[in-house]
C-alpha cells in the first residue's frame, strides 16, 4: 500500500488539470511552483481556455496529453472534480491528488462518495480533496505540488498536515527555522490515503527519518495504535492532535466532517503506549524535531547546562526539572577542572554559570569537560550576547564542542538575542560535522547534523524531556499482549450469547461471576438470594463475617443508596440487615431483585478496574484507586486493550496512588502482580467480547497475596446496536496520570 | 522611600566613576550610553588616568567636579568600590549606582558589607553591586546608564531584573517586540534598593501602567506580601520567580548569596494572595506583558476567535479551555449574520473559521460583529498568508475593527508567518487608535494602545488567560484578614510560656486542648489517663462510643502505629483496648506517656489543618482532604497567615477534592462556614506565636453543623533558637490546588 505512494511523491509524469495563466488563482500558483521546482519528468498542464500555460502547451483534455500519466493534480472547481477523475480513470492515471475544495468539509458528502468510488473501481489512490499539495525534496526528483508560496528546505523530516491553511504557515515555519523536511503531504479530507498510508510509506523511506504530524482527527485509529509503535520504534514520530477542547472538538467535527469527537484521554493514552511525542503546541513539535532531525537520542534524563549568565542558567534548571529531567550535582572531579578552567568567579555545581567574561575558548572547553564528565545525558548551552565576546565565535565554539561529544551525547544551545543566531547562523543552527550533502537514512544511526539553537531557554528544556520520554520508551523491548493463560472463552461466550438473547442489558450476580471465572478473575464466595430469609439461611452455612448487598441492575455507588452492608456475623444479622435495606430502596424508589450474600474479602488496598468499548477507539481498559475522593482526583490510568504485563505494570505505576501498594507508611505491601495479572485478563475479556460495551470492577481489593473483585458490573450492548454504547470521551476525558 | 529613587531614575546631574575612553570595557560603553541617551543635565567622567572621556573633560576624582551631584554610577574594580562610595558620601550624592562586581555574589560579603555601611551613615541610596545599570524612557529626562548594547523602545513597562546578565537578553528582547518600557532597573545583589522599593516607585510613577520583574529571592517578603496586592490592585505586576527546582535553587543560593531557598509552593501561595501573575516562562512574561501594555482587561473568560484557517482556530480554543478560559457557542443572532458576512463555507459557531478566502473586510466586519454579540469578553483573530489577500491589509482591518470594539474588550492578534507581521508593522503590532505621543497613566483606564501580535495561536491563549485570572482577583474587593472574635490571647501566651519554661518541644493533649480553646477552635471531650485503669475509670462515666488513643509526643500517623482504637463501648472495652496498644508500642519500642479518652465525634468529611512558619515567610497555613491518598494526591492549599473569610473560602474551594463538602454522591453536605472559620482561627494563631513552629489538626471532622478538631499536634520552638524550624520548602513543596 504505502509502494503506491510513491506515484505521488516520485512520479514519473504530472498532468495538471485546472492549470492556469494567471498566478495569484490556485491553479496559477500550483503550475508555477511544479515548473519551477526542478521536477526532472513532463509536467503536461490542461486546459480547454488556453493555448498555452506558463510558457507550456496545454492541452484541451487529459485524454489528449501525448504520454503517459502517473499523477494527476486536480484543481478545477469542485463540480467538475469526479468528470476530471473520470478522465484521469480513462487516461490510467495512478495517483489523484484533489487540491480543490467544496466536499464533504462543506457538506457535500456524496460528491466525496463519487470521487471515492471512482478511485476504488479503476484502483487509483487519491490525497485530498481539499489540501494544500504535496511536496517531496529529494534531489534527484523535486516536486512542489502545492500552491504554498515557499518552498520549505530539503532535509530529514516528513511532514503531513491534515489542515491546508495551517500546511502553509508549517513550510513558512520550517523555512525560517531551516527545519528540513523530506516531504510534505497535506491530506485534507483523507478520503483515500490516510496518516496510516504515510505512516508506512515513511518506515521503507530511506530519506525520512523523523516524521512529523498535524492531525485532526483518526481515521482508522486501531491500525493506527497498531502500526505507530512499529514505526516509533525506527523513526521518532512527533504530533500534534487537535480538536482536545470542546470548542475544539466542534469546530473539528465540522471541519474534518469527523463523525465522532476522539476522547482526549484515550488519544493521549494511544500515543503513549505508541511511542508517539505529543506535543501541546505547534511551536513544540516544531522545537521537539528540531533535536529530533539534528542531535543523537539522550540515554538518560542528566542534563548538563552552562551559560555565561546565572538566571537563564537558572530558568533552563528549573524548567528541565518541571518536564521531567534532572540537573545533578557535577562530580567532584569534572568541578576541579571546570574551575581551572574558569577561575574563582564561576559556578561549577550545574548549571555551569562562566559569568559574563566567558570566552569562544570556554564554551569550547566546559562542554568537552561536561561530556566527559559522565554525568551528563544532555547539554544545553546558553549564550546571552555581553560586551565583548562575539556571537560568531560563540557559536562556532558551541557547534565545535558538540561535534566532539560522545556519540550518543545530544546538545542545544541557547542564544537569548534579538538578533536570534549571529546573522550568517541565523535558524541554521549551529553546523557540527555535518556530512557534507549527507540525507540521513533510518534512524537507527542518527548522525549529529548540527545544533540547534532555541530563543528562550525553557524551550529548549521541554524540547529535550519530550525526546528524553521517546528514547525512554524505545529502549524498552517492543511488547506483544501476551494472552493470558487459562481463558475460558467459548463458555464466557455462551454466557453472554445466553444474557443477549434475553436482551439483558446488565449482567446478572452469578453470569458475572462465573463470566470472570472464565477469564481467571475470582469474586469472594457469593450467592444469591431472592429474599431476606433466604439470604439468613445462605449465611447460617458460612463461617466468618459476611457481606450482604441489594441487587438493583445497573445501581452505581450502591454502598450511597445504603444496599451494601458490611462485617454482619451470623443469620440474624443478615436478615435484620436485608429488611433494612428493602425498606431504605423501597423509600428510594429503587426495586430489588434479591440480595447478594458474600464472604468478607481479606484486608487490602482497594483498587479500580474496568473498560468501556470506545466507539473510535475500541476497548479501553482504565485503572485506579477505589474510592470517593480518587473520583475527584482523577487518578487513573488508561490503555488500549488488549494488554501485554509490562503495560499493565507501567498503568499501574503511572497511579500518583502507586505508593500505596508497595507498603505506605508502615502498611504492608500488597500483591502487585495479582493486580496486574487482573488488569490483563480484564483486557482480554474487553478486546474478546465488544459485546460487554462498559465493565466496572470496583473494588478490587489487592492483598498481601492475590486480589479479589468485590464488586463488578457489566452492560451489555442493546440488540439494536451501538446506540448507548458510552463513548470514552464521556467517562474518562480527565488529566490521566502520566507514564 | 520611593521617593528617594527619583534620584537614580530622574536625577539632575551623574558622574561616572570609573568612565573610560575605550569602548568594549564597562566604563567604555557606560560612559557612550550616558552621554548618547539625551539626559539633559551634566554628566562627570571621573578618571585618574585620561583627560577627557568621550570628549568631556574627566576629573581626576569626584570632589573635583565643580557642580552637585545627585547619581554616582560606579564602575570601578571592586577593591575600589568601597572608597570611591566614601568619596561620594563627601561629595553628598544622593543616589549610588554600582555596576560593579566582585561583592557577597563572588564570595566577598564583608566588602557589600562595608559598602552598605557608607550609604546607611550618609543617607546615600544603593543600587546593586553586581548590575547592568539603569534605564529611564522618560521623553524630558531619558537615562541609559546601562552597558547594554541596546535601548529599550519608551512605553508604559517597569522592568525589574535580578539578574544583570539576563536583563541584557530583556533589552533585546523588549526592542524586538517593541515592548516599550517607561523605566528598567537591574537590581543586582540588592544590597540596599529592594524589589519593594522599585513597586513602591513604580506605584507612585504616572508613566508606569505595567510592572514585570524577573527575581530569585526575596529581600523581604512579608513586606512584599503586603505591598504586592496593593500595587496590583491599581497596576498589573507580573513575574517570573527562578529557582524553583532543587537545580535551580542551588544556583540562586550560589547566585544571589540568598541563605535560604524559598518554597515555590509558598512563593506561588504568596503571588496569587498578592494578586501578581506569574508565569512559567520567560517568554511568556513578555506575552503576558504585550497584552497587559497595549489591551483593557477583559471582563470575563468567553473568547471569540475567527481565523482564516480552520486548525489555527481549532488549536486556539484546545488552548484556550486547557487554560481556563472558554469558547462559547455564538448565538444564534450572530451566527446568522456571520453567516450572511461570510457565505455557506465558513464555520460560524466559535472558532469562526472564515476560510481561505477572508478579505480585510471580513477580518473588520466579523470582529465588529463579535464585539457586537455580547458573548465575547476577548477576541482572537488569526491569519495565515493565503494566497491573494495582503498580510498589511488584514492587519490593518485587524487594528480598524479593534479600534472600533466597545472599550473593556481585549483583541490579540495572530500572524503565523515566518515573516511575521508584514514587514512594516513587524515588532510593533498592529496600531489601534493609539493616541500619538501619549504616556499611559495608571491603569485604572487602561487605553488600547495597539493590538499586540503573536506567532502562534496557543500562546495568545496563554497570555489571555494570565491576564483574565488576574482580572478576576481584581474584580474582587481588598479583603483584610480579620481578627476572629472571642480570642483569649493572653491565655494562649501563659500556656506557650509555661512549655517553653518547662523546655517542651511537643505540647501536652491538655495544653493543646486549652490553647486550641483559647482560639475558639474545640476537640470533642477528652481526658487524659496514666494508665489503662485510669482510662477504664474515666470512660466509665461517660456515655456514648469513645475512643482511645495512646500518648506518644510527637508520633506522626498514629493510626499506623496501631495507637487509635475507635468505637469503644463501656469502661471494659477501654481497659482491654489500652492493654493491647501498651503491649504494642512496647513491641514497636514506644513509650507511651498515657492515654486520651475522647469522645468520638459525629460523622463528617474528615479534612486536615495546620500551619508551620516558614524562616522565610513566616506563618504558612495549609488546608486539605484528611487521609492517607491525599497526601499522595498532594491536594493541599496554602496561604500566607493571618487570613481573612474570603481568603479561607478560596482555600478551601481551591482544593480538588472540594465536592466531597458540597454533599457528593448523595451524602449531605457539611458546614463549610466552620471549616472556613477554624482556618481563619488557626491563622490566627500561626500569626500570634511563631513560637508554635508547627501544627496539625488531622483530622478536622466537618459535620453537617460544625467542625471538630479530632487529634492535634504542635511543636514549639526550641530554645536555642530557630532551629529544628521546618521550612515550609520540605513540607509543602508541592504542586498545590489552583485558585
Amino acid at each position: 500500500m504505502s509502494h503506491s505512494l510513491r506515484s505521488f511523491l516520485l512520479p514519473q509524469a504530472i498532468t495538471v488539470l485546472g492549470a492556469s495563466r494567471r498566478r495569484g488563482t490556485l491553479g496559477g500558483e500550483l503550475f508555477h511552483n511544479l515548473i519551477n521546482c526542478g521536477f526532472p519528468g513532463p509536467i503536461y498542464p490542461v486546459n480547454p481556455n488556453a493555448e498555452a500555460v506558463h510558457g507550456v502547451a496545454a492541452y484541451p483534455d487529459l485524454l489528449a496529453v501525448p504520454g503517459p500519466v502517473e499523477l494527476a493534480v486536480v484543481a478545477v472547481p469542485a463540480a467538475g472534480v469526479v468528470a476530471a477523475a473520470e478522465q484521469c480513470e480513462r487516461k490510467r492515471v495512478r495517483a489523484l491528488l484533489v487540491i480543490s475544495a467544496g466536499f464533504a468539509e462543506a457538506g457535500y458528502p456524496e460528491r466525496q462518495r463519487a470521487l471515492v468510488e471512482v478511485c476504488r473501481r479503476s484502483g487509483m489512490r487519491l490525497i485530498g480533496p481539499n489540501c494544500l499539495g504535496i511536496v517531496n525534496t529529494d534531489p534527484d526528483s523535486p516536486l512542489n505540488a502545492t500552491f504554498a508560496p515557499r518552498t520549505p528546505p530539503p532535509g530529514n523530516i516528513g511532514f503531513l498536515s491534515q489542515s491546508g491553511a495551517l500546511g502553509l504557515a508549517i513550510i513558512e515555519y520550517a523555512q525560517r527555522l531551516e527545519l528540513g523536511l523530506s516531504s510534505f503531504v497535506s491530506v485534507g479530507n483523507k478520503a483515500d490515503v490516510s496518516s496510516n498510508d504515510l505512516l508506512e510509506y515513511w518506515e521503507a523511506d530511506a530519506a525520512t527519518s523523523v516524521i512529523l504530524l498535524y492531525l485532526e482527527s483518526f481515521g482508522n485509529p486501531r491500525k493506527f495504535a497498531r502500526l505507530a509503535p512499529r514505526v516509533a520504534r525506527r523513526k521518532p514520530i512527533v504530533a500534534v492532535k487537535s480538536g482536545r477542547s470542546g470548542a475544539g472538538a466542534r469546530a473539528t467535527a465540522s471541519h474534518t466532517g469527523a463523525l465522532l469527537a476522539a476522547s482526549d484521554a484515550v488519544v493521549e493514552a494511544l500515543f503513549r503506549q505508541a511511542g508517539v511525542i505529543r506535543t501541546d503546541t505547534l511551536e513544540e513539535l516544531f522545537d521537539v524535531a528540531m533535536v529530533l532531525a539534528n542531535q543523537p537520542l539522550a540515554r538518560g534524563r542528566r542534563v548538563g547546562i552552562l551559560s555565561n549568565a546565572g538566571g537563564p542558567g537558572i530558568l533552563c534548571a528549573d524548567a528541565c526539572e518541571a518536564a521531567g529531567l534532572s540537573v545533578p550535582l557535577l562530580p567532584q572531579a569534572t568541578q576541579r577542572r571546570l574551575r581551572e578552567i574558569l577561575g574563582p568567579n564561576a559556578g561549577v555545581a550545574n548549571p555551569v554559570d562562566m559569568i559574563a567574561s566567558a570566552s569562544p575558548e570556554n564554551y569550547r572547553r566546559v562542554i568537552g569537560a561536561l561530556g566527559e564528565s559522565g554525568a551528563c545525558d544532555a547539554l544545553v548551552a546558553i549564550f546571552v550576547p555581553p560586551l565583548v565576546t562575539g556571537g560568531e565565535e560563540v557559536a562556532q565554539a558551541i557547534g565545535e564542542g558538540a561535534a566532539g561529544l560522545p556519540a550518543e551525547l545530544p546538545a542545544v544551545a541557547v542564544f537569548m538575542s534579538s538578533q536570534g543566531m549571529p546573522a550568517e547562523l541565523a535558524g541554521r543552527g549551529l553546523a557540527a560535522n555535518s556530512p557534507p550533502g549527507a540525507r540521513a537514512g533510518a534512524a537507527a544511526a542518527r548522525p549529529r547534523l548540527r545544533v540547534p539553537a532555541f530563543t528562550f531557554p525553557e524551550a529548549a528544556a521541554r524540547a529535550l524531556a519530550r525526546v528524553a520520554d521517546y528514547a525512554e520508551w524505545r529502549e524498552q523491548p517492543a511488547e506483544e499482549p501476551v494472552r493470558p493463560c487459562g481463558i475460558a472463552r467459548e463458555r464466557a461466550a455462551a454466557i453472554l450469547a445466553a444474557a443477549e438473547a434475553r436482551a439483558a442489558e446488565w449482567l446478572t450476580a452469578d453470569d458475572l461471576r462465573e463470566l470472570l471465572a472464565c477469564y481467571g478473575l475470582t469474586l469472594p464466595w457469593q450467592a444469591v438470594a431472592r429474599t431476606g430469609d433466604d439470604a439468613a439461611q445462605l449465611a447460617a452455612q458460612q463461617e466468618g463475617a459476611l457481606a450482604l448487598k441489594g441487587l438493583a441492575p445497573g445501581a452505581t455507588h450502591k454502598s450511597d443508596l445504603g444496599l451494601v452492608k458490611l462485617g454482619l456475623a451470623g443469620a440474624g444479622a443478615v436478615r435484620q440487615a436485608a429488611g433494612e435495606m428493602a425498606e431504605r430502596a423501597h423509600q428510594g424508589g429503587l426495586e430489588l431483585t434479591g440480595f447478594l450474600v458474600q464472604a468478607m474479602a481479606e484486608p487490602g488496598v482497594e483498587m479500580m478496574g474496568g473498560f468501556v468499548q470506545d466507539p473510535i477507539f475500541g476497548p479501553v481498559l482504565v485503572c485506579g484507586l477505589g474510592g470517593k475522593a480518587v473520583e475527584l482526583l482523577r487518578d487513573i490510568s488508561l490503555r488500549l486493550a488488549p494488554i501485554g504485563a509490562r503495560d499493565a505494570a507501567a498503568m499501574v505505576r503511572a497511579l500518583r496512588t502507586f505508593p500505596l501498594l508497595t507498603g505506605f507508611r508502615g502498611a504492608p505491601p500488597v500483591d502487585l502482580a495479582a493486580l496486574e495479572d487482573a488488569l490483563v485478563r480484564l483486557g482480554a475479556l474487553a478486546a474478546d467480547f465488544p459485546a460487554i460495551v462498559e465493565m466496572d470492577c470496583n473494588p478490587i481489593v489487592v492483598h498481601t497475596r492475590g486480589a479479589s473483585i468485590v464488586d463488578a458490573r457489566a452492560r451489555l450492548r442493546k440488540s439494536a446496536g451501538g446506540e448507548g454504547r458510552p463513548a470514552a470521551a464521556e467517562r474518562y476525558d480527565v488529566p490521566v496520570a502520566s507514564g
